[in-house]
């Protein structure tokens, strides 16, 4: 039986993407080896990583705008670390605004390297929304945000205005929608959702915002030496970046770039939450007015339902539903590559129940 | 046609390895699922990390010896920066061996960190051979040696004998023949070699000998909450490490641990140094009692023999026998998925020149 997955990350990929990846695994590009094989300076892996750094530029809409494409190692809690080794100087200020788990995460980390403060909270919400007309105050050295919160579920819709670089994780709502990525100096997201497969992490960065923190960064952590170095300062992970170039050139050849992705994420969403809205056996996590496309967050009105509920959805095909560890309940993550199907399915046992 | 893949890494794996990655990749363990599409904290994938860490340490003959085993990202440049942070302390000096390019590059990041004492280097002998009788001086906070130079094809025979902790990297000659790993505090590897596919890098360390740097580490360098953490701190690079387990798995199974790989090693290595010693047309670039078993490296005689030797090794299937770009000349890389047969085709072409 087919499943519908639901998981949260590393998550559902296009079936074209697992089949062509499957064939470059056994003999890619006709080389009669497998790609796992080859070396990364080889003008055949080369081709792969210029056209995956092109078409996260392009789906960005950053192409031609001062911005470079990295494809690094280390998730996006490596960025939570080279983020302020990068744009923080020492005895500056960075603005966080602590959106969740993550959010707080880049907090901890920025904290080790410099003065941080929290614009804007809503820990004492639960997280169950996104602060609104956060007070900028000046001479920040950058404003960090977390677009998209994948444990709570909610999303910014806009982004604080602000006069010092904006740096966003954009780790589970990347190549979601239409977004302004131009209002950014920093975008990093880890690969494992909507970009390719776990292992690498994509880093749009704005060339001339660098090399202002003054710092001695460590090579690695630096972004100039791995632009100079067009993300292969050493070996990068070769199959991960493979995937990601399939799977951005799935975004943009077959669901038409952002603009036609974010139809068919807007009509997921709409429909689930439509569900959760007018069924009285559930209730969605948080505040309407920020409720993320990606990740739909709810609980069962009764609990003594869960088992039913649970059991039908087994039966329908549909995996990995439950809320993350940390708040339990349930999370229905509807990336991109997730049919519309799917969530008819998950619609239609909930009206079961 | 059959490829002799003598690349320096990524590097030829085993067919079974690769076979078993593809069914993975379209359906892991039965589960209709890509081994792409599934949580990192999935009980299916636990199993291949648990699989994997006990794996290595039983080849590295650790086991129940107070070892981690760690599956991290960031390749063995990053543990140039990790290694430091953990193991010296602020105030401290740490003691490096310069044996080629992948020693500066250690020595340069803990520079980064704190003070550097190069206990020895064979620079001026443009890295044709490994330092001996290396006086250790007192007080060191660790010393580090880079145990095969992959672009040199150098390698330590014995390690220097020190009274404070010994890191190694052994990117280029992990589990290639029987080594006591219990000489060092920190062991770690990039496994696009002999140990899986890139973007994971294996790292063994003493964990009593941790917590002694008093330095505020940030998280995703600090081995104990890597350790702590089970190398699940984020998202780590799934598909590499399943490669990986695979892998290790054919390396116990298959070949006997590292008492039967290194019999296959050991002749590989003679099979070839001894056709580059008695064939006039080639000339072996490293001091004899210093020779890599994993990467050797060679000359022409005659330059001008080099569109023949080309064209000999290309109608024999040979593939990616050039030096590194910094060296020039040809590099045989023989890690132990490469066979016997194919060391033996290359020594044919040589005798035919």
């Amino acid at each position: 039986m087919k499943k519908h997955n639901f998981g949260a990350g590393p998550s559902i990929l296009p079936q074209v993407v697992i089949d062509q990846a499957a064939l470059a695994l056994k003999n890619f590009n006709n080389m009669d080896l497998s790609i796992l094989e080859i070396s990364h300076r080889n003008k055949n892996f080369i081709a792969v990583l210029e056209k995956a750094q092109n078409l996260a530029l392009e789906l960005a809409g950053l192409k031609d705008k001062g911005y470079y494409a990295l494809f690094l190692q280390g998730g996006a809690s490596t960025q939570f670390l080279m983020a302020p080794y990068n744009f923080l100087p020492i005895g500056g200020t960075a603005g966080y605004i602590d959106t969740g788990t993550w959010s707080s995460a880049a907090i901890k980390e920025a904290k080790k390297l410099g003065n941080v403060n929290v614009l804007a909270s809503s820990k004492e919400n639960a997280y169950k929304n996104i602060p609104k007309n956060v007070a900028i105050p000046e001479g920040l050295s950058y404003v960090h945000v977390t677009s998209n919160n994948t444990i709570y579920g909610t999303q910014f819709k806009e982004f604080p205005k602000v006069n010092c670089p904006l740096l966003v994780d954009t780790s589970s709502d990347m190549f979601s929608h239409v977004v302004d990525y131009s209002q950014f100096d920093l975008i990093y997201a880890g690969a494992q959702k909507n970009i390719g497969a776990s292992g690498t992490t994509l880093v749009l960065v704005k060339q001339d915002a660098l090399g202002k923190s003054g710092r001695d960064i460590p090579s690695m952590m630096d972004y100039q030496l791995q632009i100079a170095k067009d993300s292969l300062y050493n070996t990068p992970s070769v199959f991960s970046i493979y995937v990601s170039m399939l799977n951005l050139e799935w975004l943009q050849n077959d669901m038409g770039g952002l603009k036609g992705i974010e139809k068919v994420n807007f009509a997921k969403a709409d429909l689930l939450y439509n569900e959760l809205d007018t069924n009285k056996n559930f209730v969605p996590y948080v505040d309407k007015a920020d409720r993320s496309i990606m990740n739909v967050t709810f609980n069962l009105a009764d609990e003594s339902l869960k088992e039913r509920f649970d059991k039908l959805c087994s039966e329908a095909g549909i995996w990995a539903l439950s809320g993350h560890r940390s708040v339990g309940g349930y999370r229905a993550s509807l990336y991109n590559a997730l049919p519309l199907e799917s969530v008819q399915v998950l619609v239609d046992v909930m009206k079961a129940l």
